[in-house]
């Protein structure tokens, strides 16, 4: 299957835009799977609750998610994108999975980032994996990679693609994912974004870097640093079914839960 | 306090000669804590279960544990190696923490790599943490690495140091123990081996690359793949007590332990 992700560079709160950036860019491609980055369509550094509340959209209606929903339908694949939910009084930092037939799936981030703690409550959806065209994927979002737990729930859930909207600041995740993707023996799709936002005191700088990694931790698409970009790989999703790392070692069965 | 390691180039069988090579090499420095590699006076690739009984020793007793409590005695600091554990009529692959006053904690290393499980049990000590000169520090070895449940549960017993005794052959493991690092925020310090084993058709070549690596992540000294060397580092413990990555996030505190 075609694997794929897109690095965008969106303008804070202006949705049809960075929708726009995002159609104009990815329409061209073929995929059976795309993953966006976390909070794609409103960007990232809201200036508080209520601002957020006004662009969240909740699980399954709105805009954002018509648009992707059309988007799916159209390039007959599944789409993954970040977005700020809307559950009754709350909101989430969460992720949806949109089938071609416009059903869809909910992961709300387990382990929020530093101040989306002011916006977001945190996840309540917890892991859980889904098959799509054979394959078995999963959901994590940006700061979950820091804790192993994240992708190791999803790979024994059975995962064999870890999709990870992303809005990274820090350095060190993209190539820790490589070590998400070994030690798990699971193709990871990392997509981040670029560019900056500005709010008060605050700026934060996005590191770009997006990756497809594969369950021997090899690098099999990347973008780089500064640029928008479309990229995909064409995987085949049962290696992630194959945990043997020698004759004599599965990185399933060789775990020693008693221990833990 | 003083933390380092030393990169062997072991010669098999022969423990004279590699105890020889590691005291000519550590016994000019100051150290409080010293790591030494997996199997450091044995060398790995054994023929047979008999043979490595024939190398191995009981914990606490023998030609290679006299040599490193006196050792330990003698630069008044802690020692940590690994060797072949003999105990009743199994093999433990085994590393011991030696005390200058001559005292000791064993830990049996949990996850076997590949032929290894010809050789060796399964570790049945598990994991767990001691204090010396107010540091508290934890043992894993080699191959354990690949699991992250180990430095975790290292960490949640509460080290601030990760001693890594290994013989690394996979060449993933240095760049992988910086996400160990940062994703527990610990001091880890693996000690590997170079050189090369050949046993019938097999041969195995070691790849160096000892690290000692911060709880930020940083890489505060290294030996290269081709030689052996001594290297230290002057760190404070107690850095590993912050979890904190900003303001708002701890890497304990933040876990969802319901959720994985």
């Amino acid at each position: 299957m075609i694997v794929s992700l897109y690095q965008s560079n969106p303008r804070f709160g202006k949705l049809a835009e960075n929708l726009d950036e995002v159609l104009t860019a990815v329409k061209p491609h073929k995929f059976d799977l795309l993953v966006l980055p976390e909070l794609f369509a409103t960007g990232y550094l809201f200036s508080d609750f209520n601002q957020a509340f006004l662009l969240a959209e909740e699980a399954g209606k709105g805009y954002v998610f018509e648009t992707i929903r059309m988007l799916a339908a159209e390039k007959n694949g599944l789409v993954i994108y970040g977005f700020p939910e809307r559950r009754g009084k709350r909101l989430f930092n969460s992720s949806l999975a949109v089938f071609p037939n416009g059903q869809y799936l909910l992961y709300q981030k387990s382990h929020l980032f530093d101040t989306e703690k002011e916006i977001f409550s945190p996840g309540e959806t917890g892991f859980s994996v889904f098959s799509f065209r054979g394959a078995r994927i999963g959901m994590m979002i940006c700061f979950d990679w820091r804790f192993p737990e994240a992708a190791r729930k999803l790979t024994l859930l059975g995962a064999q693609i870890v999709c990870h909207p992303s809005n990274l600041v820090l350095t060190h995740c993209p190539d820790a994912m490589i070590t998400r993707a070994l030690e798990n023996a699971v193709f990871t799709i990392t997509a981040n974004r670029i560019g900056e936002e500005i709010r008060g005191e605050k700026k934060l700088r996005f590191i770009g870097k997006s990756r497809i990694i594969s369950p021997d931790g090899k690098v099999l698409a990347q973008v780089d640093s500064h640029q928008t970009g479309f990229i995909a790989s064409e995987i085949n999703p049962e290696l992630a079914d194959n945990k043997r790392v020698t004759e004599n070692n599965d990185l399933l069965a060789d775990r020693r839960p008693e221990l833990y």
